[in-house]
């Protein structure tokens, strides 16, 4: 164990934001001078310089300083880099499934790949070659996060204690998107079954598994990794409560996203379970024309924030974030982190669910 | 290194298919244990059971006996599962792209979770849980099988050899299949084109990738990779050209699989475009029409069949077939294998060569 004296500009997530797009962007020009690979490579990079806020590798970073810090620094951010390139497959993927049009204000990899298709825009023969290229960049993706995690460097140790969390953290996306996709287009989705969605698809996703890698490749024992449970699932359930806000309530300017999708869509969130709870019988059948309908325009949404609104649902929402937010604080302060660790992911914490994109 | 006296026993396809499938079973069993894996270990479990020629399996065991079989044969066995569990992502991706319909004469992934939508049968609803359901069983079983593979067992050295290869081929094959989805449909495909995704798509990925990942295992050295590719690439390429043959003159019954899918897609076969080599002008015309038209009957697929039979394409497939046999026996004789593991693969190799489905 190296003993550092941690200055406070390695724990400020732009600096790991910094290091991990050096990274991955070293890896992909890499890949790129295989001209087999270059297709791929290129639309990897426009995908991850198009925006992100890299919290996956940020907290992987910080679970790896909570811990002390120990071992091969460039093996951590590696392994953080790699959970970037995996979150890009995740997307690529769901927004395939969700059929969206957008992701960070640039047009979705279905979408763009479509429009290389010599059959011109719109075409049978373009839609599918778009939805094929994203499955497959997709899944090239997933493979080459595998890549940066597995590379030289480090000990065995630390990767034996990495790697069975990271099978927990993949096997677990996969289910919550599962979750997520069986639920989404259900009519009068329980505030119970959009948790757990929550749960799976975010909260041990984005916060609570990379933050225990980060803590596992810094030699955290189990208790420390418990820590990291106790902090990350109520920081993480807070995240996509604010998300679900955002999706419906958010300025598309800052998103970067329409917010007529998660309506469109049906999506199955807490806001809507909270609003389905406490609509009466009239309000229910508008509910159920609108949320859902492939045609949901502008108007249409504007009538469902309306109702969302007089039925106080982003308010009550608003509260399951601040309990979150005080539970993950609290659980902070019991932390066995190093302190300069604890700080930054408090500000990380504050970051998170005040946020307005 | 263990001497192992070797048992043909060991080597014969049918015995390592049986090892292969019981780990697999296993894995997948403990996997349903959990509620939340409970659906997607289902859906692998019935996808496995429904056939498959344990193609990559068998070649890893082969490879690893091929080196001198030295190591944890457990270990190796594991790695073999986790080749088929790969596998299968491939396939029920593969099977979504091309939006195939039967699988080994079973409903393909996509299809089989659409029926469980409550939205009934067709309804797109239900179309598009089948879509999305199969992208993330598949993306489950690709995660499943490093799983199998980074499993405890083996030695450090048996590992850091085998992971870069089970890099290059989870690489070259997106690869592949992305020259696949690129050149389906297009008018015309060259020969040499269809060539090169063949490479990719099969030879690499089924013979060459999976023999040297078990000679690696197996503690070979790089001249016995390099005999594992001079073998494995032209047989590869012959398992190919057998299965674009069986793909528009299989028997139904033996491949499970319609005989029009291929023809209806415009799958860019060697086959397709060897006819469009030798076609006349009005024959040219006619294959525009019909080969990848989206409603292709039986009786257009058998006015293509009468044209590639009169210009002598399937012959000319067969002596392409025939070279590629002949070398990959030649290179049998030449490489430092081990006796026992040179007769399975040459067996191995009548067989791919000369199947019927």
């Amino acid at each position: 164990m190296t003993a550092v004296v941690l200055s406070e500009e390695l724990l400020h997530p732009a600096s790991i934001k910094g290091r991990v797009d050096e990274i991955a962007g070293a890896f992909l020009a890499q890949k790129a001078r295989d001209a087999k690979y270059r297709t791929f490579a290129g639309v990897l990079r426009s995908f991850l310089a198009a925006g992100g806020k890299r919290i996956r590798p940020v907290m992987c970073v910080l679970g790896w300083h909570a811990a002390g810090g120990g071992g091969d620094e460039q093996m951590v951010y590696r392994w953080a880099t790699g959970l970037e390139m995996f979150h890009s497959f995740a997307l690529i993927h769901d927004d395939l499934m969700d059929g969206s049009a957008t992701r960070h204000g640039c047009p979705t990899v279905h979408l763009a790949m479509a429009g290389r298709h010599p059959g011109g825009p719109g075409s049978p023969a373009a839609e599918k070659f778009g939805r094929n290229s994203a499955i497959l960049v997709g899944d090239l993706a997933l493979v080459w996060a595998d890549e940066l995690m597995s590379a030289d460097g480090g000990t065995v140790a630390q990767a034996m204690a990495a790697w069975p969390l990271l099978h927990a953290m993949r096997s677990e996306v996969m289910v919550g998107q599962y979750l997520d996709v069986s639920a989404t287009g259900q009519q009068a989705i329980s505030i119970e079954d959009a948790l757990q969605i929550i749960r799976f698809k975010t909260a041990k996703y984005t916060i609570e598994r990379p933050l225990q890698i980060g803590a596992a490749l810094g030699g955290g024992d189990d208790e420390l990794l418990q820590a990291c449970s106790a902090v990350a699932l109520p920081l993480g359930e807070a995240f996509q409560l604010r998300d679900d806000l955002l999706g419906v309530f958010g300025d598309r300017q800052r998103t970067g996203k329409p917010v007529v999708d998660d309506l469109r869509e049906g999506k199955a969130t807490v806001l809507l379970g909270l609003t389905y709870q406490r609509a009466t019988a009239g309000q229910r059948a508008t509910l159920q024309r609108l949320v859902g309908a492939p045609d949901l325009d502008e108007q249409g949404a504007a009538a469902v924030r309306h109702i969302m609104l007089g039925l106080g649902a982003p308010r009550a929402v608003e509260n399951l974030i601040s309990l979150r937010y005080q539970q993950a604080l609290d659980e902070l302060d019991r932390a066995p982190f190093r302190p300069a660790a604890a700080r930054a992911l408090r500000s990380m914490a504050e970051t998170i669910v005040r946020r307005a994109a």
